[in-house]
């Protein structure tokens, strides 16, 4: 999904003309039932895994047997979804929200998880992670997510959005039935609170990040006993919350 | 606007207590009259510039003095805003949309801005763009964006969204009064259609960035005649549109 665009290079003085890829987007429209529910800005690609993902991370549906019919129509970039369970939708608030997305969902407990990973080996994937996006290694404006088992790369997925990302390596576990509780998921964006109650709603034990976390995440994160692992570069990185499942050397 | 915090660095196999700086969070939610109108995760600074540039990106207001009430309670997290033109306000969609918010807006007009520039003095602008940006030096977690009249910075702002850094820039030159069709907006952040639409809005000649563009948005700024300037870094940078208004030195 990249595109070769002729430009124009600037460089110490000189000007030439060269080749760029860059990453293409779009926007797909989700339908639930008759209703229109979300648009989303994205790498268009991977939509099935995408709108699952999505739905879970937004506590529309609890697991991928909820969704009974599901038709994606990439013409006219639209997603058809007949839910299970239509009525457990309710919206908290009126018209027009831009960013926040709203629905009933009760608060996440916190998580028990005893899995145990070396620090050395969160490095290890994290290398390996880095290496496989390719086209962010082409176009630079790509964000990456995986699960890993802890010893290799389960689930890769690429967006433009962050929170896409995420939600489209959730929605190829749910789609799989990949056990979630036992994953550690990595991501090249950054931690909000937004992020983490993603993660949190499908029971991820640890999160790894080669950028930063905010205060809020870091919080939220220590609250309901997840690992949260902040820039994960090279041989260092730094252990936010729940050290105690990176274990050393 | 950042936090102290506790944390374990490890690092080439060694462990150490640290502190680290992250940023914070928060959530606004702008409210039109009695409605609820959106919620934003941002920075929770300069929210007065902010809601002001998202109403206008989001073509709900056209100038700050359509804007008759505007209150600011950082104690709920509200603003409540009275418009001079409610009426104008048209939903074109249902409810719950999470990501794209539509309003009626005619398309924007092709930029006509006889500008030029010379390509050293933007490379010089975004040095100095980059060392304003302190909060990132320090956190890792921000995006940043300016205005500059080709000479010096006049507006600059930071976020936790890219989008909403643009918006706090915009909004801050609406209040101001400042003329952004002879202006040039340098951020840190990816260039997709949804931020080269504000910018447009806001007829703005230059925009350049030290990150990517997506083709999409490459596309729309050749058609709007919008000069676009993407990894600009050090010595170097792209033009992928509107290359007239960059000046060989």
């Amino acid at each position: 999904m990249t595109v070769e665009l002729e430009i124009l290079r600037v460089w110490e003085g000189r000007r030439e003309r060269a080749v760029d890829s860059v990453t293409e987007e779009g926007v797909f429209t989700i339908y639930l039932g008759d209703e229109e529910f979300v648009s989303m800005l994205c790498t268009p690609r991977h939509i099935r895994e995408l709108s699952v993902g999505f739905l879970f991370s937004s506590g529309i549906i609890h697991s991928f047997s909820e969704i009974k019919k599901h038709m994606i129509n990439e013409k006219s970039s639209t997603v058809h979804i007949d839910l299970a369970y239509p009525q457990r939708i309710t919206y908290t608030s009126g018209c027009g929200r831009g960013v926040v997305l709203e629905v009933e969902m009760k608060p996440a407990e916190r998580i028990q998880s005893p899995m145990r990973i070396l620090a050395q080996k969160i490095l290890y994937l994290m290398h390996e992670f880095q290496n496989k996006s390719s086209e962010f290694q082409r176009t630079g404006s790509v964000h990456s997510a995986c699960f890993s088992d802890g010893e290799r790369i389960l689930i890769f997925h690429e967006d433009i959005g962050r929170h896409n990302a995420i939600d489209k390596v959730i929605g190829e576990a749910l789609i799989k039935g990949l056990d979630m509780t036992d994953a550690i998921l990595l991501t090249t964006g950054r931690i909000s609170t937004e992020i983490v109650h993603k993660v949190l709603r499908a029971r991820v034990p640890i999160m790894c990040s080669r950028s930063a976390p905010t205060y809020e995440a870091v919080q939220l994160c220590r609250e309901k006993n997840m690992t949260l692992i902040g820039f994960a570069r090279g041989k260092r990185m730094n252990l936010y919350s729940g050290e105690e499942r990176i274990a050393q050397e």
